[in-house]
C-alpha cells in the first residue's frame, strides 16, 4: 500500500484517530508518520502525554505492517516496550519513524523513534509486536 | 496518601483525563484503579483502544507511587512493556491492579494486571518504570 | 506434568543446564524454581550475572508452560521484558516464582519474579512471551 | 574510549567473558561486539542460547556507554526489553550493533540489533537502559 492508499485505509477504519494522523514518507525503508499535535495530545505544562505518544507509535508501526501486507484491519498489537527519553519540544509535531524488523506469518516485529519536528535526538523509542490473524482478510 | 487524597489530586493536577478513572481501593498490597469505559475509548467493533489501555496501566501506577510518597507531580515514566493478552469485554470497565516492586530513591519499578470487570483472566499485563524527580516537591 | 516429570525433562533435553535448577514446586498458581548459584553465574564482586538471571526466568517461564501442555520442546521465547531492581544476596540461591497469564493456542504470555532466597523483596521481574508450535510434538 | 581500550576493560574487569566478546568497530555511531559462539553457547540443535544472546545484548550496550563516558564499572542494567526473531545461523558468530539514544546523568537508554555473520536479517533486537551511579568512579 502507498502512503495514499495508507491514508484513506486510517480514514476509513480508524475515523476516530484518523485526524490526527499524517503520513509523511513509505517506501522500502519504512514508514513516517506524523502526529498533529493538539490540545487534547497534551498534559499540563504542555508535553505530548504518554498515551498520546503510545498511540502515535502503535499506529506507525500498524501502518508499516499494512504497507507490507495490505489491508490487514485485524492484526493486534500482542507487546509494546516503549522507553520515554526526553520531553517532546512544546508546540511541535511528533515524527514517528518505523521499520519492520521481522515480517512472520503469524507476527511481525518492528520499532519506531520518536522525534519532535526538527530535533536531532529522538524523545521515545518503542519495540512492538503484532499478531497477524492466519486468513488475512484483503477482500475487503 | 489515601484514595480519597489521590482522586482529588488528579483531579486538581490532571484535570483532562480525572473524569475517565476512579480510585477503587489503595492500601499495603498497591491500588485498583477503574477505567470509566465511554466512546472516545473505543476502537470499531466496541474494544477499548491501546492508548487508552496504556493510559491506564501509566495512571494506575503513578498514583499507586504517589499513594506512597506524597504527591510527586514530576515523577515521569521512563519504561513502560505492555502485554496485550485478551481482547475486553464489551460494555465493561477496565479494572487495573498496580503494585510496587521497588521503590527507590530515583526509580520506581512495579507491574499492573488489567481485567474486564467481572472477568477472571486479565486482558493486559504492564511492567513500569518511573523516575522520581531529585528533590521531592511536596510543598506544592 | 508434575515437577518430577518436569526435571526429568530437563535432564533430558537441556543436559548443559538442568543442573543449575530445581523445581521447588509446580501447582495451579504457577512454578517456583530454582538457581543453585555457583561460581560461574557470578560477576566480580560476588553478584549474579545478568545472563545467569535471564537463564532463570527464561526456564522458569518454560517449565511452568510444560506443566500445563505438556513436553513441547519447541516452544520457543520470543520476547523478555526484564526489570533487574534489587542486587542479589552474595551466597544465596535464586528463586524464580512465574505464573501463566495467558496460554492461546500460538502464544503463551506470563510473568516472572525472583527473589535471593530468604528476602522479601524482588531482586527482578520479567514477563514473557513464548510461540507455540502450532502442532504440537507430543509424542516424544 | 577506543575499541582498544575497551577490550583491555572488558579483559581486566570481567575476566569470566572477555574471551567470548571481541570489539568490532566503536565509533561515534555506536558499537559492534562479537560473540564467538562456542559449545557453551549453543542449546540442542546448535542454535545460540538466550542467555548468550542476552550477555551479547547487554555487554554490548555496556561498552557502548563505557566508549562514551569513559570505564564506569559500576553502570548497572535496570531494564532489558529483547525479541527474539529469528534462529540464529548454525556455525556463525554474532554480531551486536548497539547505539546509544540517550546518555543522561542517572540514565542511559540505547537498542541493539544482533545479526548471524554474514546474515541480512536481525535475529535479535533488544531496548536496554542503564543506571550510571552518580559519582563517576574514572580514578581507576
Amino acid at each position: 500500500m502507498t502512503a495514499v492508499e495508507l491514508q484513506a485505509f486510517l480514514l476509513r477504519d480508524f475515523p476516530q484517530v484518523a485526524g490526527d494522523f499524517r503520513i509523511e514518507r513509505s517506501d522500502a525503508t519504512g514508514l513516517c508518520l506524523r502526529l498533529q499535535v493538539a490540545e487534547r495530545h497534551l498534559r499540563p505544562g504542555g508535553t505530548v502525554s504518554g498515551p498520546a505518544m503510545f498511540g502515535l507509535v502503535d499506529v506507525a508501526m500498524y501502518l508499516a505492517i499494512l504497507a507490507r501486507i495490505g489491508p490487514v484491519a485485524l492484526a493486534v498489537t500482542t507487546n509494546c516496550s516503549v522507553d520515554f527519553m526526553r520531553k517532546p519540544q512544546a508546540g511541535r509535531d511528533l515524527l514517528a519513524e518505523a521499520r519492520i524488523l521481522k515480517l512472520g506469518r503469524s507476527l511481525a516485529v518492528g520499532d519506531v523513534l520518536v522525534f519532535s519536528e526538527g530535533g536531532a535526538d529522538p524523545v521515545a523509542r518503542a519495540g512492538l509486536t503484532y499478531a497477524i490473524p492466519p486468513k488475512l482478510d484483503v477482500a475487503r
